[in-house]
């Protein structure tokens, strides 16, 4: 459609869009997709978007895929924006919503990307696609390749959740456990791609998911009828769903959908596993590899992120801010929104509640702002953390 | 709304539709929710239905509550139609459709009936809500509850899949596990609901579950453009969906959304519990208890259900049947299903595609023809179903 090329997030060099192509490939940082967003301003405008499909590509012309016959669809996004009446009363709050991911194809917001990135690797002919995931992305891939018709070749920590291998195996992938963390499992797959002839679909380490994951900031603007929110609470293991926020926002300005006006990024992770939070603090633009990685937010176990300056960087630029919670507290959370929302949050989503507290208590955020809190996926993934 | 009153299913004596009611207080069998349909067709056309919310509650002329605000939503229904190809190309068939029941909240269709019932508790003045479940009526009531604020006591058989139960103690809800089956559930709840204060919301022993599982039938046709398909495989234990479906094209019939053409209804239980199936095959119009049911899909083992006259009446008006399949005949499907479409589908769900391939073998359904079957709900909560 209206996608014009590929441009380095670090050195800005411009590579062709219809080339299957992972990092750039002068510096090898990530590639993010172009378009000509005027043309694409021209069609979707929120009047037309009143009509559309009730999933992502409701915003077809900020997508990447060319023909429509190339879209690998299980009617991800689109997602509910919960208003927590009874969890923002507890905490003194007229309006705290909840952007549920939980109800996406395979329970979690890794659909979203990998539909994008399933959709290209059909419209570029890549056929074997290989990831290392700490859980939900392993999903994701495996049911959007298994529509494609395509192989999945996952690599997943041994001590991942049994629901994500489970759903894997069901749905046909080729699933392979490694002793170590998500770092570990990218390591693997370097090694082996070339010879086993994999495209790795690694987040940010390809250009297409972070474009399925920005509809996340489209359909916020939209379903605030075009107003964001004054501050968005992001758990972020790899980021992408951050950054693409982010670059939603950017896009939608250039498109005259909103205005300047953009939401405090707050990143939440692990007291256990920090490194974004760790190199906030200390003023870093990159974020050193966080050692001895733990936590049970198994999505959140992320020790060293590709995209990290780019998080860092909308971070700032936002007068957000990053926090770490504790396992414990996760827990907890999970229970208090579950019995006051009902929603049965994953480990990483609850762990903005925790964080929410903080920020209010330290006056980062006040009671009266309209803040987001993102349920990443679905806690009955996660039987484990709840064997009390 | 446009509700007008109450009628019984069985001998048609009408009751007052703002009083909290579970049976026909004459006989004792389930009463349906009756609305102004010549109203209702005034404002809810075709027309105004493209730009009304992505979820269950844009069919609200005909859904029961009367006063907004005692709306409790997650975001249930509106769930994709998805187009099975590659399953479908397997079995030589073009229009083999997936209705996606796992994106609901709670991750089943049960969300659907949870939210009109706990939403008329919430109109009514009922605050202790008790169900017998066979697993998924549990998580959902635990969410719409909790959403409400209300209390919710759980009866469940004690080897209902780990996943339901802890879904239900992760949103506050009080949990009992009975030996035994869901009809001792029930038993369980009826012996004790006066002394406690409870309202039953046992699905078609209150009014109101079926009318959010109708929505299914709404939706498909809505989907397909106000035509529906040929036939309907439904996995069925208690059968609501199927009843609430039946339910839903008369209405549509009477406001002139769709003619007097109907979809074949077709009922798939459990080799294992297949009371229906027997009682289909030996031309009663009541369903016997059927002894000793067990099977794996924790949904399909109802022994006796309450509607199952109803049942019977839409398959048999319909033209259509009833077949069982065994359980490896079902976790052979979640896999297939799995790894050709990419939706790890509950065991419930997955037992339409050895129904369907049977039926195709004995000339039933034909190729060309366009099939629904239905996945209820999540694979994901059912791992000890996938231990090997």
């Amino acid at each position: 459609m209206h996608l014009t090329h590929l441009e380095c997030t670090a050195c800005g060099l411009h590579h062709e869009a219809r080339r299957l192509l992972n990092l750039c490939l002068r510096c090898g940082k990530p590639l993010f997709a172009k378009y000509d967003l005027a043309r694409a301003a021209q069609t979707m405008t929120p009047e037309a978007l009143r009509t559309r499909r009730a999933d992502m590509w409701r915003y077809r012309e900020v997508l990447p895929v060319e023909r429509d016959e190339n879209i690998v669809s299980l009617g991800e996004g689109w997602t509910p924006l919960v208003h927590a009446r009874r969890l923002g009363a507890k905490l003194g709050m007229g309006e705290l919503y909840i952007k549920d991911e939980s109800l996406n194809p395979t329970q979690s917001f890794k659909a979203r990307g990998m539909s994008t990135a399933v959709s290209m690797a059909m419209e570029l002919g890549a056929q074997r696609l290989a990831v290392p995931s700490a859980g939900n992305a392993a999903g994701a891939l495996a049911a959007y390749a298994a529509r494609a018709g395509f192989e999945a070749f996952i690599f997943m920590p041994q001590d991942t959740p049994r629901a994500n291998v489970i759903e894997c195996v069901e749905m046909g992938a080729r699933v392979t456990l490694v002793e170590g963390l998500i770092t570990d499992c990218a390591a693997e797959i370097a090694r082996r791609k070339e010879q086993e002839g994999w495209f790795e679909v690694s987040t940010l380490k390809e250009p297409y998911r972070v474009e399925g994951k920005k509809t996340m900031g489209y359909e916020l603007a939209e379903q605030f009828d075009w107003q964001l929110p004054d501050a968005i609470i992001y758990p972020t293991g790899g980021g992408t769903g951050l950054i693409g926020m982010w670059k939603a926002f950017d896009e939608m300005e250039a498109m005259g959908l909103i205005d300047g006006k953009r939401p405090r990024m707050i990143v939440v992770q692990a007291a256990g596993c920090a490194p974004i939070v760790r190199a906030f603090e200390q003023g870093e633009d990159h974020a050193a590899e966080f050692p001895n990685a733990a936590t049970i937010a198994s999505g959140l176990r992320v020790p060293r992120a590709i995209g990290d300056f780019l998080i860092l960087s909308a971070v700032r630029s936002s007068g957000g801010t990053a926090i770490a919670v504790t396992d414990e507290e996760m827990t907890d959370a999970v229970r208090e929104i579950g019995a006051t929302e009902g929603i049965f949050a994953a480990p990483e989503g609850a762990a903005c509640l925790p964080a929410l507290r903080k920020l209010l208590d330290r006056g980062v955020i006040s009671k009266d702002e309209r803040v987001v809190i993102f349920n990443t996926g679905a806690g009955v993934k996660y039987l484990e953390c709840f064997a009390r």
